[in-house]
């Protein structure tokens, strides 16, 4: 079974950011009790004050799409929506390293 | 103390992907004994068939520069240079979320 990766960019509306990030971090938080995400870390970055990066793993692509479904998830989304100015997301297929349990670490 | 994050993106010469991804498993392999690296996962993307990215969290910004000094990390950069047509890196502060621990997962 694959792993399924994302980084996410999010640009806040200006002076958004960190109540965008504590958002993220509920959500995050939220995402404890869901077994199937493995990492959802939310970053800021020097250049940009506006944007967050929030690094994910799923261990299986079908269990982010469930979650975007969740009540919960959902709910999230609709308070974030009005601090957002934009999204792009870099799907990942993650494929060994360290920090995470692979079934198998070789490429093959 | 603050996290240092990463993502590195590994662009390989064509057809040498799958090698270079290799050495950077070989590398997160040895980082497996350095206490201070706490995620460094190696993605495919699907979307660029040379791509590669990795995902890097060090426990703090001195410990991604010293492990760069490192005997090991070094003959892992010779090896892989022949490789490589190009690299671009987007520095992360992490401030909580899901996978790591984190001192305060508040912002303030």
């Amino acid at each position: 079974m694959s792993k399924f990766g994302m980084y996410a960019k999010f640009t806040a509306k200006p002076g958004q950011r960190d109540e965008l990030a504590e958002i993220l971090l509920e959500a995050a938080a939220a995402a404890e009790a869901v077994e199937e995400c493995e990492l959802y870390i939310i970053n800021f970055t020097d250049s940009d004050p506006d944007t967050l990066w929030v690094t994910e793993v799923w261990s299986r692509k079908e269990a982010h799409a469930a979650s975007l479904t969740r009540e919960a998830t959902r709910a999230a989304i609709q308070r974030a929506m009005p601090l957002i100015a934009g999204v792009e997301s870099i799907p990942l297929n993650p494929v060994g390293g360290k920090g995470l349990s692979f079934a198998d670490a070789t490429l093959l």
